[in-house]
């Protein structure tokens, strides 16, 4: 399975704080944090749990950059 | 400066590649890399070269979750 | 600092509504109204409050174009 | 018709850039400019030219907000 | 009236699920569904309801692609 | 294999576009059209090709509502 996503970073699920609609996900992926806004539907189709395993997906055009 | 972008991620830039309008920035975030689609005239106005220390930028809203 | 985002439009806050993930808070730009859906992480992180001064940040490739 | 999108910002357009693929067009909404990255197909499709009025539209999910 | 939104699908409400800020609107588009993540704020000021016809649209720069 | 992204659409490539930086890759959904712009680096590292069988993939926080 190919995906046209460019930014796969493996991590593992720290945190998540849910209401009705929305879900907050906080991963760590070796030092950093990524943290996703996804739907709650998601969260519960997928099962997901702290200590999970997971990827965080990111396209490029979503990407922006800073320079100090 | 405070910036409700959740996710910044410190790393060094690897190549960029530009058409007119668009360009593709390749950064190394120490390990896994990162690419951003940004314009062009971004990458000009920011002077943006290959070896600059930057910080990629994404909004939680715009990360996914894949998990095996 | 520099932001490759090319969209910044100075602003004031007029009113924030929080859920306990998701928060909305709808800025006026001197005349029009700007709305971003944002973390509450976020907005507590910042210490946001209606009447302050902010930027709101939009990247190009999240615009889109109306024509009459 | 009602959309959704909650950004509607009207303006004029300044100046418009195109590859085969993407064009940059910025447009003046009366101080600040608004610079949209979308697809030469759109440009074409709504025969877009310099001078045009029109309203840039922005989805409150891909609104964030910065603080001095 | 003209988009630049390349993506224009029409279809029919089947759920809205809301928060105080987010909603989840469901929609059958002649077999599969989408699932848009929207404020609430649009929901109730274009009075949406189950069994509306709408048109769902998404921007060409948030449009992924999986190979299997 | 398990994806946060709500928004499946199965398809065939009609055509691709492509500049150096950017791609514009237009897919049958059987009936309506899907219109994605990815990077060239993932068109060739994928080796999309006219008439390959392929999901579009749209995040719930991207997708949009128009009502007549």
């Amino acid at each position: 399975m190919q995906l046209s996503t460019r930014n796969l970073l493996k991590g593992r699920i720290k945190t998540i704080k849910s209401d009705t609609v929305s879900s907050e996900v906080v991963m760590d992926i070796g030092g950093p944090e990524i943290c996703a806004l996804i739907t709650t539907g998601s969260v519960n189709r997928m099962g997901l749990k702290e200590g999970d395993e997971v990827v965080a997906m990111v396209k490029a055009t979503s990407v922006m950059i800073m320079k100090e």
